[in-house]
């Protein structure tokens, strides 16, 4: 993605996200916000740059004055092509000049304000230290629900990724297991993302046997067997918008202890997901998806919080975590995604995206939660 | 790359890094290093975690003390795979814990220290905040030299890398160009990087007509005309080290402008190089090619730097631009990459990898500098 926007926004929606931005950003006693390229700067202007580098390209989001765009004057003529280019002032800058001077010269000096996350700690440091006034915050700490809440526009999108990605379990669980190795399926995975439109994989987990028990093993040169679980977890970007789903699938027959923990997760992740409801906390998703696997005697291998956000990344707040006390609100996205690992032996993990409605959480994937045999 | 290290180096080589990096910080004054995922990490101890996320990967280097690096306790199972592992103490932390206390734990709470510059603004925040007595300074600022300097087993690498690169020219130089689409043609340049060993592609660059006078365009829908010149800039990472060249081609017979345009520019590339030598200053290297291009007339449209270092990035430390008074050393190496560009018309870049050699530089790319003419 460059200089490009999801498709459906326009200059009007990127204008009404950065006027909620700065209107959020005074409510909670900032001064602005500094908005560093990635998801934090696609979600507010569709403007992506090249790539994040040691050249700042920052948004500044003052509350009560015109959204200024830093860039450096060798990006300028992309950024003039952004859909939101008409809502924004663009102060360009050339090698060699200080932008952090040309920066500070748009804040008050003794003001606090929200940094993206992923903002360089090259690019803080060299505000930090022309305005060692000011305090910082990160933007997700000071203003965690600024992307938290999707439109129905962005609804509609993260459906679809759900979606494609659902046509890709439904087409994985008939390919080849036994015999091929494990980056082999994932290739067949990232495959199918792109073929039902994904522009971007961001990951395809493919832990087969005791490999599943390592929840963030990618996939590997191991052959799959008969008689393994297999975990498959996977998704990316369709239209700018994120997927990301987990089955776990077995190659035969399975034992029935197999059986017993796929069931388990079965149960928590519904449980996850019948937890979801407003005004409900993020914490109370993982508390009824852990209990299920506590009560079943598996907790102590229940080793990951219970889910993660969604939207113009695949891994966002909210997270479903113990203290995290934040209510959940309609148009909240988030994964259930409880498993359990058995170390050495397998692991076994369900996941889907859930939304929050107006009376309780609608999924964004469906396809089935039973253990799927496959050949 | 995950987990996994770049091809020639062993735990040993990687504790000597690590001994430097130790080294140099003490030199500077510095408390220690915070190393965070990417370059720095990947060539401090040839670790890459799947990817950099809210979740804190950092390795920590006190001078006098070894080396820990802080992990996500799901992704402790990969660290503990890398070669640097026998070099390193793990330290993880599950979801839900408080990961700056325990790096803050391993810190003078009134050092100063050297932090990646990539690290997230969450987590230098969130060490800033636990330790509100540390100062801190961007790596490159504080040892912008780390990285810079090449042994001999990375310079043979980026070598490596550079003639890959050189085929690349050498095949795309044949390609039909007139009708094509520059998308199409840089499709042409990614497959053949990777045909020649790229496992990363960075960028393909292809200027064609009025839009080579865009430094940063990189491939777009326009169809390229018979008589268009054509900037060609591509590269990215071979076994973990980065190429990056340009060569601006003609299609059909080139004005005498044209011919002029690039003259000028060929005779800048080779003065910037024929500036190399050790105890020069990186600012020299400037000077020399802009010199050419100013006094031809051409000042104001020589628009960037004249060069950035490359190593197992393909962007960083040193930088050949005014002010930068760095004196060169033998086995650094950087681009050498002056360029001319005539808004709405055409322009014209060169750019070679070169490393700073006893007695002068040695070329790391090596195809022809006069200008090609394509079909």
């Amino acid at each position: 993605m460059t200089g490009t926007a999801p498709a459906p926004f326009t200059a009007d929606d990127y204008r009404a996200r950065m006027a909620r931005a700065e209107r959020a950003a005074a409510d909670a006693g900032l001064a602005g916000l500094l908005v560093a390229p990635g998801p934090d700067l696609v979600w507010l202007t569709g403007y992506a740059p090249p790539a994040a580098t040691e050249r700042l390209t920052l948004l500044v989001l003052v509350p009560g004055r015109d959204p200024v765009l830093v860039v450096p004057t060798l990006e300028a003529p992309d950024a003039a092509q952004a859909t939101s280019a008409p809502a924004l002032t663009l102060r360009d800058w050339t090698d060699g000049k200080d932008p952090y001077a040309l920066t500070a010269a748009l804040l008050d000096d003794r003001g606090r304000f929200g940094v993206s996350d992923n903002a360089w700690a090259l690019h803080l440091l060299g505000l930090q230290q022309t305005l060692p006034g000011i305090s910082c915050a990160a933007l997700t700490e000071a203003l965690p629900m600024l992307r938290a809440v999707k439109d129905p526009a962005e609804l509609d999108l993260l459906a679809a990724a759900g979606a494609a990605a659902d046509r890709t379990f439904e087409e994985i669980r008939h390919v080849r297991f036994a015999g091929r190795r494990e980056r082999e399926v994932g290739a067949d995975l990232a495959a199918l993302l792109r073929r039902f439109g994904h522009s971007q994989v961001d990951f395809t987990i493919v832990g087969s046997g005791p490999n599943g028990a390592d929840p963030h093993h990618e996939v590997g040169d191991r052959v799959i067997e008969h008689g393994d679980m297999v975990v498959l977890d996977f998704g990316g970007l369709k239209d700018g918008y994120g997927s990301d789903t987990t089955r776990t699938v077995h190659v035969g027959e399975p034992t029935d202890e197999e059986r017993r923990v796929h069931d388990v997760v079965r149960e928590a992740q519904e449980a996850g997901f019948a937890a979801v409801r407003p005004g409900a906390a993020c914490q109370d998703v993982d508390r009824a998806a852990r209990a299920v696997i506590a009560d079943a005697g598996y907790g102590e291998y229940f080793i990951h919080r219970t889910g993660h956000g969604i939207g113009v990344t695949t891994h966002e707040p909210p997270y479903m975590i113990e203290g995290e006390e934040q209510p959940l609100v309609p148009g909240m996205c988030f994964s259930v995604e409880p498993g359990i690992y058995l170390p050495g032996r397998f692991g076994v993990r369900i996941e889907d995206i859930v939304t929050v409605t107006e009376d309780g959480g609608r999924r964004l994937n469906d396809t089935t939660r039973e253990l799927v045999l496959v050949d």
